[in-house]
């Protein structure tokens, strides 16, 4: 597989973008023949800038629910953008998404929208303390909330100031948080839920229902507000707030990623009881008004209301979590595919820092497949039967590869920091 | 002019909107009959929900630079829609961009992308604070630098920890800022400066050399980073750094509002000097890496490099600066035009509670002119010299009619706090 642009343009990168490339997007942390650069997606394929295709697991981490460079999508931002993106004001598109995303999502009463989805964390965080008066908020260790300086998980430049008054608990260990909320005493504001267990590096978890409930009691006992952050879930599991499938209703819901289909919006979702707060907090943003991104994202719902993607990422997830697990099993390997079908994790065992990760990772790359090694991926509504059998048939391939390297792979410097922190 | 429409839509956004609307651009403290919703942005003009037409003097708040549907630039954005968008990971316009950044600002060897102005600000904060290893930034008094908890002008739902290790002075006040930093100490990570003072409400003024010359020796006798945030006026006045124009170069600025005219992206530049720093630091979002915005954004830069813009704008802001005052002297009026002819504030004299500026502004709207009564505006390229002849006609009507309601105006219940806080 031919890396020589991609390189040429690591090389250019290295003199104009500290590190190379920053965030999430940067393969600082990938296997070195993963191409830092894309130049077309389509549906559920990307080609780099050398011109390889892949069959892409990762959805952008999330935005693309229905497929890169949906056609009805699309048309309807460069329709809005025809008309007016970023004005002087709002468009009446304003009032229509959060109409519909009222409608769409039980708990929510109002909606606010801006760019990221740490804008959507950052406001719930504030709108918990206005509404409360109180300053402490709980949420889980290793849970992802956004990369401000309050949740960033490399707090790197951040002070310990930013990050005064949480308290960690443990994901769906009820004892863990009745101990957070005790320690929390008067001073409760919030608790901050991931709608499932997504950290990265370790096995993904789906929420145990006593615990989400326990959650919302002892917020409703504290009056304090429960926070689902559905930035990287929402609408993938569910058509509703990804906790409505055990049952638990939140106060405040943040969402980005998918809601326009990679376009840029996201959003903090309230009820009722939090609308006085949500309204005497200020934040902004130059671009958090633009029309085009929610002319998409109408499009997007309309999307979700009437289509079956749920059930076809249901149907189509299950079949490669099943299919990777069987195929796994038949080479030896041990296999680990955690987390809903739609949003699955694949670690394998005995493998503390990633070598055997890494090496079957690449081996998938190199047969037209881009998977991640511990990142949990994401399914879109543009995938097929075809594909799957694709990933699975090159999966087998390379679960073959990885059986026969694996006792004599070299660690993954670049991950040695994993081991170190768990020794 | 009717606003039946806006009337609708306001009601319908009360229920599914906190307070309405949001962030700066809510009508809440604006004159009554400022419509809320627009359905159309063309060169200089808007169209509000209503179908009335506005010569816009606020430019959607900055971003619009060359006009609301620049053809070029919205091609650019359009055509690389159609390759990719939000992928896996960037496309090479992010090398090429930042290339682009580098070569046009002098001071910069490298740049980040992001969304927010204050995704760039605040990653200016982390960035100075990693590279010095210490805590403490100033500030001037009443200059916006976002909206996160750690500088949003309105702290409601923010911690007194959130602006920890901050020290303010006064723009411009060569003794305050010494006094800054002689408080800040042994521990001065930065100093933040606005390119001049645009605080909202009060006359806007250019900076003094003498005073941006202190803050670059302060930094450097100190080992603290110099942080130009030119996110509203970046490009207005420079096709450089705005502090260019008086000689002094900052080790990091943050630029935003119309880099891509109004497509969303917003970046952190920096020397070589805090190229560590900054790939030290963790912040990312969903949508950094977001193609089609660069893409603008490479056009908005050759249009910026390649016509004579800035001279225009110039022009075109002097004529009417001129011509304003003029015919407020003619009408008995006292009126202050400050700040860049670009980026223009008007204040009437002896108008505590802008009663005044809102009478004004509301008889210039109803001529067809959208002005703000308290936040500076915006020239974009696009405004005619016959624009500018019609809001002088405009503005001459607009002084005769305040002229003769001046002495009997009501006070402007919404604007009382402005009153109290100066009392």
């Amino acid at each position: 597989m031919d890396h020589h642009l991609d390189k040429a343009l690591r090389a250019r990168a290295d003199a104009v973008i500290p590190g190379g490339m920053y965030g999430h997007q940067s393969t600082g942390m990938l296997p070195d023949d993963y191409p830092q650069f894309f130049s077309r997606g389509r549906g559920a394929h990307l080609w780099d800038v050398d011109g390889n295709k892949y069959l892409d697991f990762m959805c952008a981490y999330g935005p693309n629910l229905f497929g890169y460079g949906h056609e009805a999508i699309d048309a309807a931002y460069v329709r809005q953008l025809g008309l007016g993106d970023t004005l002087t004001g709002p468009s009446e598109l304003i009032v229509q998404l959060a109409e519909a995303l009222t409608r769409t999502v039980r708990h929510a009463d109002w909606a606010i929208f801006c760019k990221n989805g740490t804008d959507a964390t950052s406001m719930a965080l504030m709108a918990a303390r206005a509404h409360t008066g109180r300053k402490t908020i709980i949420r889980a260790r290793g849970a992802y909330h956004g990369s401000a300086p309050w949740c960033t998980p490399r707090p790197t430049g951040a002070l310990e100031t930013d990050r005064a008054y949480q308290i960690l608990c443990d994901y769906n260990d009820i004892a863990s948080l009745e101990a957070a909320v005790a320690e929390a005493g008067e001073d409760l504001a919030a608790i901050f839920a991931a709608p499932f267990k997504h950290d990265a590096f370790v096995d993904q978890a789906e929420p145990d229902p006593a615990y989400a409930q326990r959650a919302r009691d002892l917020c409703d006992a504290a009056g304090a507000l429960l926070i689902v952050d559905d930035v990287r879930a929402g609408f993938r599991l569910s058509r509703d707030c990804s906790w409505s499938r055990i049952g638990v209703q939140p106060d405040l819901s943040t969402w980005g990623k998918c809601i326009a289909n990679g376009h840029p919006i996201s959003a903090l979702l309230g009820s009722n009881a939090a609308r006085k707060a949500a309204a005497s907090i200020y934040t902004t943003g130059s671009f958090w008004y633009q029309a085009a991104p929610m002319a998409a994202a109408l499009a997007t719902l309309t999307l979700i209301r009437d289509t079956d993607y749920l059930d076809h990422l249901e149907r189509i997830g299950q079949r490669l979590a099943t299919g990777l697990g069987e195929r796994a099993s038949a080479s030896g390997l041990g296999l680990r595919v955690t987390g809903p079908v739609q949003m699955p994790l694949f670690l394998f065992d005995d493998d503390p820092d990633l070598r055997k990760g890494f090496c079957w990772s690449s081996e998938m790359l190199d047969r037209g497949v881009y998977v991640h090694p511990w990142h949990n991926m994401f399914m879109c509504a543009a995938m097929t039967d075809d594909d799957i059998d694709q990933a699975l048939n090159a999966a087998e391939s390379a679960f073959k590869v990885l059986k026969v390297k694996g006792p004599t792979l070299p660690p993954v410097a670049k991950m040695a920091f994993l081991t170190a922190s768990r020794s």
